[in-house]
């Protein structure tokens, strides 16, 4: 299992798709994205649930953790029966998110990776995109690492995402 | 744990949207589509993995089995941890499919929902959508249905989704 | 030319793509939704361009009605260079949007269709499609049509996109 | 008038959108993606409209080109009745393609941009794009500068979108 965590824009899911093309064997990307178009509209516009601010905050509540508690074990399970899944989430609680992962994923081999980008050069890169409100980059590049411990960093700043695949690649075993 | 089967455009996401709006408690939506997207690029054009045919045929591999298989039991885990779930799905080996899923939800309580439409009506449907190849409809209409089990079936020929979802939900216990 | 006017979820676009498929020509497909992805983001959430209220209200300035007659004009200028074009629009200002449309197309041969949907009906499609704001198709289903003269209406409410295609492709010359 | 020409995946929607960002005044974003979007899906599969082979090749026939034109054309109208609009293209006949547009244009001023990225580089992020062909950036990264002649040229190699916008915004007038 591979675990991928930063920030918003940081360009997570282009070293997933990187790093699927690169892997000899097949791996599924699951990701917190997914997680949260699965829930209904209602929760995800309301503070039991995921409220995204116009300034970019986000900020969830006791239904969301609640739920993402048992996708997080499901995806454990996936790991169990044998799927070389490869995440990427966005540890919005820092440490206390990666504990959460590690008591869900308890026996199981993880490489833990960070993608971090220059703060100025995500916020250019949130504009390029178009999708996501600007600010939440921003926001989210610092808070998401406070206290993770990972295997391995990589940067997207000045390394493509192909590059970035290549060097996560290398440390699986 | 509600599990809906149907073909191609026989309106399934549809059914699933109004389901999470009118049921009281939130349910997560899960669909084989989601599966099929977590796929390395590569799995999605091979034999060994899943192929889409020009005339809409669709046709799963080795990989494709075994990868469906270790998500079906994710899903199962999620629901045993006790998040309500709402998966739709395309039964493409009929009553085989059913029992997977059977076997993976073993003791878990399943509503099994039946999505039909007829077939000229599914045909038009896909040519309004425009995002799927012309013929799938047709190709599935049936044979997803074959030796399947019901609770309950819903037709979307000429009643609406938000119709069909207050249907379901009245026999969730 | 075709334009079909109708409000928000009363099932345009689907109705746009069958009547590509079954015109004997090749037709163009114009939306008004087109344009406003055109837009730059910052004119997609300010009074002077266009904003989308949280109850499903859109209300648009002085910016937006300048690009937009600017924009109105380069389709008529497509439809007089040969080009077949069938345009979906919401009259959020009833006739006096028609208006705008016949003084840019003046000269030009167009079939006027208005698609309608029962309000309750629509509301629920609303819910299924899961991409727009709720609300937003009550608020426009009538306002729409007041005052503007069509050729032909259709009605979505019971009968299908491709059914609805067959009637308005049986009236172009 | 901006026109930015370069190949698939060399960035040329980032730059958009960032242009329509730092440009002072508001700027329609028009490309020919939209264009073939427009399309009839009979005319996105054959040979008399434009086909894109497994290889990533792209090629397109008679009824392509003609209503291309309109389109072009169409384009123009829209910048002499006062809009300001930033094209991106994909000069798959180069030179010849700019002649196309320089006659539609014909008194209109325009600033050429070319957009270039090594083709390595490319290649990679057409993987992390996840959806184009791979194989159709390679193909088109030296073709569709073959004569062009521009005002300024750009390379997001190293440099990130919101930089080559600045670099271009500041030679607008």
């Amino acid at each position: 299992m591979i675990i991928l965590n930063g920030g918003s824009s940081s360009g997570k899911t282009g070293i997933v798709r990187c790093l699927q093309a690169v892997l000899p064997d097949p791996w599924l990307a699951v990701g917190v994205d997914s997680f949260v178009d699965a829930l209904p509209a209602s929760l995800r516009a309301c503070d039991d649930g995921i409220t995204f601010a116009g300034d970019g905050g986000v900020s969830v509540g006791p239904q969301f953790h609640a739920l993402e508690a048992a996708w997080r074990g499901g995806i454990a399970a996936m790991a169990r029966a044998g799927a070389r899944i490869v995440v990427d989430d966005v540890f919005l609680g820092g440490a206390a998110s990666q504990e959460r992962w590690q008591r869900a994923l308890d026996g199981l081999p993880v490489l833990w990776v960070g993608v971090r980008c220059d703060a100025e050069v995500t916020a250019g890169r949130e504009i390029a995109r178009g999708d996501r409100t600007v600010g939440m980059a921003a926001l989210q590049a610092e808070v998401v690492h406070e206290g993770v411990r990972y295997d391995l960093e990589v940067d997207t700043t000045r390394t493509e995402s192909l590059d970035c695949a290549r060097a996560i690649a290398a440390r699986v075993p």
